[in-house]
């Protein structure tokens, strides 16, 4: 094998970033503002602030400014599991017999198993450094409940976490992560909070939705003192701390004198691809460099490649802000057989804004698809990829095919979120041969968009 | 917090090691010979390439070579997770308030979770060049299972994984990633040997233990053509395998002119905690140096600190060769509340004369203490440790807690053998306050003992 390209190249402490990057600074149409869901006019810093910390109430409104200093403690924490490694896939391009060059960014190393705790640590500091006494938040697949439980064990602050009903029965091992690190793991809908209530109410055993977890835990967070809510995914601050996934990729890169053709991640919400392409976007925004851009999201969730682009509610309890994003209506829960995370009904407004600008393409793939490339890659590479993860991969092996067809030696970056020591059920499911493909037809989503906010904008 | 050392020391890949470490070459008493359980005299390389791959054979009965080359295809595998990285523990140590500096070598960060990887590539690469079909094994916690099921897969290599039954039902998720990279898993003792069938025969309904799934496994080794058994701990040859930890560790400290003044390691059949000291025990056997060197094992299987050193069987079947070495005897059977791995009534017949010869110490640890210290560990350093691994750090911690004490700042290093993913049961069980802790009797000790083999030695 090529030795002169290491299989992992991990960056120097001190080649780490000091500063998160916020592409919105560097895109001349900016995402559309998001909007107090009462007045339908743009959140003020003020109002935004009762929810969410004030630094990220500061952070999530701002889209001119390019670089955030990171905060030293963050960074403290981040030298526990970062840089995380960019590996060459030097036995995946053996095994594919592919002419193409292939680099995973792996986020997998450290306990929460994703990149969530690159914005789970961010979000607990400014919660710690305004004296809160604890922070609320939802769970789906249980990675960034996982991530924010481990944050706030560092920082000594009460975490309450509302985990999808279905993903907090299937995985009970998730939710003992969590509790070991100190976290109150509450199924959603519960009976704790108003908007569960009604819920449980109006749909009987119901195994609970994100949008619905979300509505709870904003709820719980506003009713009791010194809480705030907080959010893994979907929002710009969140983008802005998951920047440093792409940031690392570009500098590791960068240390090789290597110029990668494609850059491609898995998409839910949207931190990770966002986080992991806004560097190279950033590039291309400037006219200094051109990437080919990918989001790969489920086909049994397709916001990108199936969703519509306006104002919609981001919860199903409509408390919360409303955000432009590509979406498929609030009311959208995607079928039960779903496996893994990427289930939320809308994406980032700052990823949307890229894609609908044509910087960004998305394509969705089916889960038995996703589970072979997931198969393929760990006989491999040895790590078993969360099902999140594996679209990314799904794609990157077809275009690493396609250049064994045409012979063009392509490099190929994609993210490798996180590991899916916590998702056996569904791979149980896969090897049994009993793993199902579904997507929502065309009537469903009409529905699930019926009830879409009318803001005139 | 003091940055002169960083959080992680990663080693270049040129500069990890190419070439394990055989400690025995520098014992001048060396550990006992391994007999045949037939003629009771010391087994023959020809004997042994019956049960093992002729290179593993040769490597068991080597005793004068102090090191073997690692071929360049086992070096390839390694640098797709190793080098694994030595962790200063800063958030440990701020939270103890201790003097004392602690590192930890992490050999977690692979999908088996544990480092019992290094020797299954080595294990699987010798069986592949052998042009045999495939290999059998037995495993317990499932570390080791898992380990062999990757390294089987990457050489493409049949793999049968015999699984306590105890720990086959209560951890299906561990049988499912071994199924992900292709292994045949069955429930020990099954009805596929005679061994298996005679011993459920004569224990109706029994949970299994490590002793009888060992006997099977190489029953059906013996019994299919082009099949070897390989082992995941005890052997010398694991312990030359796993001696990569204990020379990439001494490579990371010397980096940075570090004298570690203990050694710690946890111990069940002595792969970690061998692997981890060979080298520092070489240098104090050449006169080099010194360095406390401490072994840690359950109270509940207490080998070193409550067994005896006797030639006694290796497996429940007794085909397999005698060993002289710490045993509670091949009956002993630890409780069924005990926890994770660790269970093994012997002790590596290396780490035993070590012990032995007074040049390694060994200490217990209770349930309770194990996994206290692993949410203290947990909470601050994010890894979440195996309940194995947690021996370790429960004694690294209390050393630490001498230290604030007595004020002396010494240099703690211990092995973190992997992750706890897989062992959220017994997580689960400590958070709600059910864990038990538990010794064997001094009468219990007496029985498992009654059937020790007599071989005049």
């Amino acid at each position: 094998m090529n030795q002169s390209i290491p299989y992992k190249i991990y960056l120097e402490e001190h080649e780490m970033p000091r500063q998160w990057y916020n592409v919105r600074a560097d895109m001349t149409k900016k995402p559309a503002p998001i909007l107090n869901p009462q007045t339908l006019q743009p959140i003020t810093e003020e109002e935004l602030s009762g929810i969410f910390c004030r630094e990220l109430a500061r952070q999530e409104l701002d889209d001119h400014t390019a670089y955030f200093d990171i905060p030293q403690e963050i960074l403290d924490f981040y030298r526990m599991y970062r840089p995380s490694p960019l590996v060459r896939a030097y036995c995946l391009e053996e095994r594919l017999k592919t002419p193409a060059h292939i680099y995973y960014k792996f986020e997998g190393n450290n306990t929460s198993g994703s990149h969530k705790l690159n914005s789970a640590i961010a979000q607990a500091y400014y919660a710690k450094k305004q004296g809160l006494k604890g922070v609320t938040t939802e769970t789906g697949a249980g990675q960034w409940g996982t991530a924010l439980s481990m944050a706030c064990a560092y920082f000594e602050l009460d975490c309450q976490v509302y985990m999808v009903k279905c993903s907090y029965e299937q995985k009970p091992f998730r939710r003992e992560v969590m509790r070991t690190y100190g976290a109150a793991v509450t199924p959603s809908p519960s009976m704790n909070t108003a908007v569960g209530r009604k819920i449980n109410e109006e749909f009987p055993g119901t195994t609970g939705s994100l949008g619905c977890a979300i509505s709870e835990a904003v709820e719980a967070a506003m009713s009791q003192d010194g809480y705030r809510y907080v959010l893994g995914s979907v929002l710009s601050q969140v983008l802005l701390h998951q920047s440093i996934i792409g940031l690392e990729t570009k500098t590791a890169l960068e240390k090789y004198s290597i110029v990668p053709d494609m850059i491609i991640g898995c998409a839910g919400g949207g931190s990770n691809v966002g986080g992991l392409i806004s560097p190279f976007a950033g590039e291309i925004l400037k006219g200094q460099a051109n990437y080919q851009l990918i989001a790969v999201e489920p086909s049994s969730c397709p916001t990108l490649t199936r969703g519509i682009y306006a104002y919609d509610y981001c919860d199903t309890g409509k408390v919360c802000p409303l955000a432009k994003m590509y979406t498929l209506g609030s009311g959208f829960i995607p079928s039960a057989s779903h496996a893994g995370g990427l289930r939320y009904h809308g994406m980032s407004s700052v990823v949307s804004e890229l894609y609908d600008q044509g910087l960004l393409e998305a394509r969705s793939a089916s889960q038995r698809e996703i589970f072979q490339a997931a198969q393929t890659f760990a006989r491999v590479e040895g790590i078993l990829p969360a099902p999140e993860s594996s679209h990314a991969i799904k794609v990157a092996i077809d275009e690493a095919l396609k250049c064994k067809e045409t012979g063009e030696k392509k490099t190929i970056v994609f993210g490798l979120t996180g590991t899916g020591y916590f998702d056996m059920y569904a791979y149980q499911k896969y090897n049994d041969g009993l793993m199902e493909d579904f997507a929502p037809s065309q009537e469903e989503l009409e529905k699930a968009r019926a009830n879409m906010p009318q803001t005139g904008k």
